[in-house]
């Protein structure tokens, strides 16, 4: 989930002057159709320490109208909080129609501390989600416009941010509690991760802003908040059904996490059969011992046109007994499968205990060629993701594995494929205008990868981004994830392997 | 909330066969209009064990078209939906597109099941229902219609059913099943009453059934079915934000739960005296107690006008220490208050811990007021039943006692208040035009009161409903009601009553 904040993205000095004096003049101006149309914009800054929370509400507060702003800070609860019900410190703080309230902290800030600290326990914090949930869409059914940002830092980030503060003498920066959560990093992030996808609706979802640098952070929430009171007063009498949300207007947004995909990897033919074999009885054993242990597996492949998806997936079934295994091609839907609920046609296929399920596409069509090519209205894709995280949760809190790949590919490489199945008799057939056409729309698909990985990469479930230029690469690959995924699964041991894929060849990055 | 569906309704032979007819051939013409709309209608039949759910079940696929119609029953669990995660035997019986599909058991069996008989705890049980809510909301958006009935019986009436099953040789019916669930009748109500109000929203309401009678059952049913269906088919293009399903359509609509308030009961001024001085006194030790547990205590006010609400504040409010007590009259909003959430105005007074806030009129103005006189729009005060339950039980969440009481008089008292009002010229100013036209629409309140005593009396905060007609014994209701309340809530003792108000006058009933 959080990859997606990691991509380092920067604004320079120039580009940001230039920016920000459009934005703000823009801010301005929809601050006062805004207080015209009486709509309150609840604004919740939350994120890592560090990831400078407090300068931003200080960039957003200058930038709007202040005299319709309410910042309100939750930080140590007084007396007058502590003895009457938890939400009733909120309410007091919402923002009338037509103010832009900014919370720094707020209704998420305490379930998470208190799951990253060990005080609570998940049910409790799964509980509290759920009437958060409720909470918001309730603000929303009344007119509220909410937009939730996550700035977000890596453990590096962090650790530089901390430096330079300490180098520049601003050592007051970092406050004994900014240390105590910070040791603490990989706890807040999990628990973070849980918060932010169980509240992650159509209606009212995280935008997650790589925080690393200041420039690029300030301008992607004013902007993003732009975009969001702009939907929302362009559809003004629709307020029964809001506005899905605009996706997050970052400067340079062109980048993804795709970028990050060391796509050149090669492997060497002598070295890929060792390995594919050594993966292959490991895959073997594995799914026999997921079997005597009664664990199911659902593993999505996705991925570009002619990226090499069937081949991995035969290297993978070859490798499982036949009574255990099961690949759903997914195309276009059956008459009885169109007369159901999206989700229905994947459930059908849902393993029984010890057996696996691997589909060749999947439910993420719904948030990718559906999405792209109009197919789903906004509306219907937006809720998508939640939607699909909670299947994957009910596959999850069965004991089901579910492993997710995305083959990766350069468009050049894609092309160069393309041309050769055209020149081959008994690959013609693969090749259609459809899949040109679909090339076409490569940034649009890249970018609806980038928001998938971003709504639906979990700590549970990730996505692997497999790099898929070199097809020895990406098979071994694919055998390897699903080893790894299994014994971490089943506590089995995990053999290791004869050569590491990754670090057997130079590093082209 | 039970309450609501033990009236005794009873549909005679005569009028049934005159009924069915019509609503047989009306069911059938909706539901070809829903196969050409291709829409999706699920049923969803539970309730207490003996209310007849199998011969409704069989009722209704006479009625309908079986070819349209899916009866599907959850009872005991095959290997093929054991062995897979708990949802997918429910996928695999949704209804196809223009299908009907009965769900005779569903998605609450399980967890209603295993929270009565204790196999789980409440904290998962409300995960589970906010699992339900989302996959309900989630098929309401993909276009189904989801009804769902509860066939209520009290215990009494249960037992008649079996002993008369018994009589007439059908003990056949009575499955070893049914004795064991129905021995454990209390422990079954707590938990379906909870399942009922997480689950209860504007979008998917429950409709509580009097299934004491088998006439009025299917009747009942087959008819709301039918207003379900056509409120879908007349507004088919709003899909994006279905209509909130229509009022329950029941033989007979015109009874209500106050019509079993036993409103003509006295109090002689003796006995008066003597138990309002009692109470009061235990009221005045109990507050106090709750003080020094830091319990707080929010009351609710409803009633007719001149019902002799504030008579019955003011008996209750001197007799608690001021510095304890606080009490808010609810008029016309400010500006302040009309510019945020309705709820906001309520929460603004939520007592602190020790304290009493006690509302004249409350936030049931929603679902009442303004439900009858359209200020709230048909979806604001359909969901407002859920929000309403969610307030509360964030206040009781926190360990806030909430007394509800609704005071009940006759339109005849009402009117000859209204006249002395009149003539009495320092209560003239009381009495508005307002007043004169709210009785006109007395049905209408009824109603209004009656849907709200069935979403909203729970357990923990159930509804009083005071017989009024005399005020002495109103005022007694009251304050007695209040120091049972507290007492329960903190295990302090209860001084039995001098005289109990109830048994002390000769029953008018």
């Amino acid at each position: 989930m959080f990859e997606t904040a990691e991509l380092g993205r920067k604004v320079s000095k120039k580009d940001y002057d230039e920016l920000e004096g459009e934005l703000r003049t823009e801010l301005l101006v929809a601050q006062r159709a805004l207080k015209e149309a009486g709509t309150p914009v609840i604004v919740v800054v939350s994120g890592v320490e560090g990831a400078g929370k407090g300068d931003l509400v200080n960039q957003l507060t200058t930038w709007l109208d202040a005299r319709g702003v309410d910042v309100e800070v939750f930080w140590d609860a007084t007396d007058e909080e502590t003895q009457r019900p938890w939400w009733w410190r909120f309410w007091r703080a919402l923002p009338a129609r037509g103010h832009i309230g900014i919370l720094f902290g707020s209704w998420y800030t305490g379930p998470i501390v208190d799951t990253a600290l060990g005080r609570i326990e998940e049910g409790r914090m799964e509980a509290a989600m759920h009437h958060v949930k409720a909470f918001e869409r309730m603000l929303i059914q009344d007119g509220a416009v909410i937009v939730k940002f996550w700035l977000h830092l890596s453990k590096e980030a962090q650790h530089d941010r901390w430096r330079a503060d300490s180098d520049l003498g601003r050592s007051w920066k970092v406050s004994p509690l900014t240390e105590e959560y910070g040791a603490q990093y990989d706890a807040f992030l999990k628990a973070s991760e849980k918060a932010i996808r169980l509240t992650d609706t159509g209606l009212a979802p995280w935008y997650l802003v790589d925080a690393s640098d200041d420039r690029y952070r300030d301008l992607t929430v004013g902007r993003t908040l732009l975009s969001a009171i702009r939907a929302r007063l362009d559809g003004i009498d629709e307020r029964s059904e809001p506005r899905q949300a605009p996706a997050m207007d970052a400067p340079g947004n062109g980048q993804t996490v795709l970028d990050r995909v060391p796509i050149d990897r090669t492997l060497k033919k002598a070295e890929y059969k060792e390995q594919l074999a050594h993966w292959q009885l490991q895959l073997h054993r594995l799914t026999w011992a997921a079997y005597h242990a009664q664990r199911s597996l659902v593993v999505v492949f996705e991925g570009w046109d002619a990226a090499g998806k069937g081949g991995a997936i035969r290297r993978a079934v070859s490798a499982i007994d036949p009574r255990l295994v099961r690949v759903i091609p997914i195309a276009a839907p059956t008459d009885e499968e169109r007369a159901h609920h999206y989700l229905w046609r994947f459930w059908r296929h849902v393993p029984r205990d010890g057996r696996v399920t691997m589909y060749d596409r999947s439910w993420y069509g719904r948030v990718l060629v559906e999405r792209v090519e109009g197919f789903a209205t906004r509306a219907e894709w937006s809720r998508a993701y939640h939607e699909i995280n909670a299947f994957e949760g009910q596959l999850m809190a069965h004991g089901t594995v579910v492993v997710k790949f995305w083959l990766h590919i350069s468009p050049e490489e894609q092309l160069a494929r393309f041309e050769e199945r055209q020149q081959t008799p008994w690959k013609k057939h693969k090749i259609t205008e459809e899949d040109w056409r679909n090339r076409e729309k490569w940034a649009d698909y890249a970018h609806a990868v980038h928001d998938m990985v971003q709504h639906t990469s979990t700590t549970e479930a990730p996505w692997t981004l497999v790099p898929a230029n070199d097809k020895r690469l990406s098979r071994v690959t694919v055998a390897r994830t699903l080893c790894e995924r299994l014994a971490a699964a089943l506590g089995e041991p995990l053999e290791a392997d004869p050569v590491d894929p990754i670090t057997a060849v130079p590093d082209q990055a």
